[in-house]
């Protein structure tokens, strides 16, 4: 592993198991692997990780970390070498990594997966990155005659935890119908969405409507405490109406004690409103409140919140007398 | 009535009835009760109108438009011949009309509800009105020794035709318990917030975070189709996750029409996000996302969409590109 | 004066003065005059005064702080007994209150002014006041035959030195003519806008358009220090060119060093601000820029800010790590 | 020529001239070629363009439209064959070029300028490029011993044909300094700011202020018109006081008129107020004002204005009965 210059992971699955991945799938398994990559990407330098899905056996596992991949090990899963061996040893490959870079170096680096990868093969990409990135890899995984489908997950820690994580899928349908056991085991649901970058569009809209959401909401939580009524009220209130949404019931009542357990980073949910908002600029869509929206969690990462969940998003918006 | 210069309306139940309540309010009556309203308080100039409950038999009920009774007469409900009798004859009188002008003719005119009211009843004021509003009638109710609750609700056309509204009251706790069989019937479920004007602070609040809510939502699938994706599955994917909100369900798939059959009007939500803004402004509590969002439904309203639904918010944010 | 229980002030000239005007006006004495009103109408509670033009003789003075008026007695002018006394003495009465209360006081209080004024005499009501205040002070002078014009300035504390102010008239168009003199030893120039409340609205609208400017121009300097420019150098360059105005050379060198020395008070730009934005929704004007600067100033006032001069709003912008 | 695929131009100087520069420079040459470059700059796809100085002897220019010299060849300058020659012929070398593009190609292309640089000339560009271009352009000049300046112009039409450019460099102190006759024939002002980069980010810094204020304007102006103003007096009355800035003296009577000569276009100002917003974002400086006027900017070039004078912001805001 030392020709590998920098840090990534991966997990793979081969192909005639698919079938029965549904029922060998442990939950235990399921969990700890979604543990494992949403604790350490959070921590930093070790920012890049990938997991995938796994069964009791014929599963090659491989991380950076060596050590990661042991629980899984001891389940059953094999080890893989590096990405490219893994590939090469698996029908599909699942790879999820923090962010771009660690997506290229693991699909495209000296002993990427592309290396491992020919006709007949499969390449899901469920990390999240841009539009060029996912691209890029596209490319070069169809140049080996291999099959792609990028699918950024929509949720974060707990959806993970209680395999209710949506998958945004765009690329080659084949592979979406091929993988679609898999992502059943560790999601509640799965859109195809069409062409490469779509699965990522997608999650940058979803996301720009829920930082927007989750600002607008903390704003209802100070005004109506500033007016007296009680903020916890107020998200039972909420939670009967129109405007009821998971989102709010599992953020409020901590944000009410001023906690923030980060399930997604301010600074991630910031970047996505930026993207989001570059987007708009670049195709011709208005988009004001996003803009104010984003202006308000930039605001609050430059405040030291960025490491902070997103729903400390309310911090920003609390007045301080003595600033 | 001739003395009664203004236009309004009135429904009250006498006491005794209360328990039975549940069982005796058909659904059709409530929903003819509400149907009545929703109808027409949207249409000009007839916009003054006031529901509650009524049961088989000891409900009297009284409406400006004499004819809009009929209906609940022949089920059983005695005529009242002014808000004077007919709180006069009651124990608890409800009455709902469309703006502050017309719940203060009614509470206090020359044949209002104040005038039949003493201790040992109640007025249930099921209206949204202002601030002050509430108060002064609470005030004039309070001098004849009768108690107040404000009782704003939640909810527009649809919940109340399915009987999901929900009361957001305040003002003397002993008449919202006392009460509370009869928003049963009428509400899935009913808050009690303390002070009078608590109730109209929170259902301003409920709104202004609601306003945000659509306009963010529009310009995610706005956004979105530009890059692409189609509309209609940026709300099923909306709908799978943790920012899921029944509006979105309900809203999205007209307004991808384009249709925007007028459940709220959007002149209504833009009037309540101006008053949560202003009031924010008065409490000192920074809104920079619904400041943003009230200019851009003031635009729509300028524009001529007041009357829409407020989810026409989203026509104001296309490109017109013949502007 | 015992009978006058809040505090207020008014200064008069008579008529046949007003050719000699620009020649016998000491330019020490309305240095001084405009000293008296500005240092004093920033200082709580002594907030209600008056001011306007003195000549050396046959000018009467009256502020209801009697001290005040002693510089000016000491230069020629005549003491005033009440507004009433000092309307009912002069041809043209001006007043100049710091906000809508006291000028109805002096204006239609128990000794107000209008109880002094007659048809052939003028009042020219140089407070800045609201459009109701304004129309009900005018009616009250009209109907005593008098005319009425409203004249509130732009400028503050240093054009008022200087004798740069501009008057923004509206009203009686005959008065408009016969106090020009008057106006043009006081102020650089003077318009007449037309209808009572016309000068008020162009108020509005100037404090609108400056306290926007007054928020870019912070953004664009904490812009330019975050990336590496000297603050001052930013002053000069735009000093320089089509967006240079006088405004950002006289504000910006202090707000550079962190210096907000009070000429207008922040909380006043800010409910300027607020004013305008109500204005434009009432009239059906989107205003997206001044709803953000709006609440950014609103921001500012809630932390504690609203005593310093608005060019503290730059502080608002700034990053606090340990917010 | 055949060679250079793409458009661009560009003028030289040779140094020992520099003394005598500011009285061989006429007036007429200076208009012509400024005019020359921003004409021609607008229009597609006679996009890239160059401009610099010019004396009666001893300057060479070229144009990738070799006609569009001719002007000057016949006020005795001489003809160049390409950049690389042109450079290679003189000691200080000027540059201006419409976009990142066209300025890569004339320094750093087949025949770009930096092939006839040498130790002891100078490279200026004038054009206004992106921090990368800039410092690539930079790495390549010095490589060869020449000196580096970036000179972006603040300024459009008016300012150039009247020779009150205001230069924005940074670079090399000493280039700056033997350069500093010949931005003095052309602009009425030059700053020395440091570092490769800072040019560029002061330019964005005076845009970003620039856009906010002609938005903030047009909505002064459309407000003051709905409440009965004349926008012509609110233009004269802006005109006297601390927001006078000669951007609304020159713009605003056309803007009242619905006209907008380009001179900046709306989509160049978008741009650099996106591109400021995104810089805001990188080194985390709140910006929320801008932020909101870049999305009325956006708006108003989706909905076709981008090639129209960026002071027609004013149309974004206009309120479209039948939109």
């Amino acid at each position: 592993m030392s020709q590998l210059p920098t840090l990534y992971g991966l997990v793979a699955t081969t192909h005639f198991l698919l079938p029965k991945l549904p029922c060998v799938m442990s939950p235990y398994i399921a969990l700890m692997l979604w543990e494992l990559v949403l604790v350490s990407s959070f921590v930093w330098p070790d920012h890049l990780e990938v997991i995938c899905t796994a069964a009791r056996y014929d599963v090659t596992v491989w991380n950076r970390s060596t050590s990661k991949c042991d629980p899984l090990i001891s389940e059953g899963a094999k080890r893989g070498e590096s990405p490219e061996q893994t590939a090469a040893a698996c029908d599909v490959t699942f790879a999820m990594l923090a962010d771009p870079a660690g997506a290229m170096e693991v699909a495209c680096g000296p002993q990427g997966a592309v290396k491992g990868l020919s006709a007949g093969k499969g390449y899901v990409d469920v990390s999240t990155v841009d539009d060029e990135t996912s691209k890029a890899i596209a490319e070069a995984v169809r140049k080996t005659g291999a099959e792609f489908l990028e699918a950024p997950v929509s949720g974060s820690k707990k959806p993970a935890v209680d395999g209710t994580l949506i998958f945004l899928t765009a690329g080659d349908k084949p592979l979406f119908e091929r993988a679609s056991p898999m992502l059943d085991v560790m999601g509640k649901s799965k859109f195809y969405l069409g062409e490469v970058g779509n699965g990522a569009a997608m999650k940058l809209v979803v996301n720009m409507v829920m930082g927007s959401m989750m600002a607008s909401f903390s704003e209802g939580l100070l005004l109506g405490a500033k007016t007296g009524l009680d903020p916890k009220t107020i998200i039972e209130v909420i939670g009967q109406g129109a405007i009821s949404a998971p989102m709010f019931a599992m953020k409020g009542p901590s944000m009410v004690e001023g906690q923030y357990p980060t399930a997604f980073p301010l600074k991630h949910q910031q970047k996505d409103l930026r993207l989001a908002v570059e987007l708009a600029d670049k195709v011709g869509q208005p988009t004001p409140i996003a803009a104010a929206v984003n202006d308000l969690y930039a605001q609050a990462k430059s405040n030291g919140l960025g490491d902070e969940d997103f729903s400390a998003i309310i911090e920003a918006l609390k007045v301080n007398v003595n600033a």
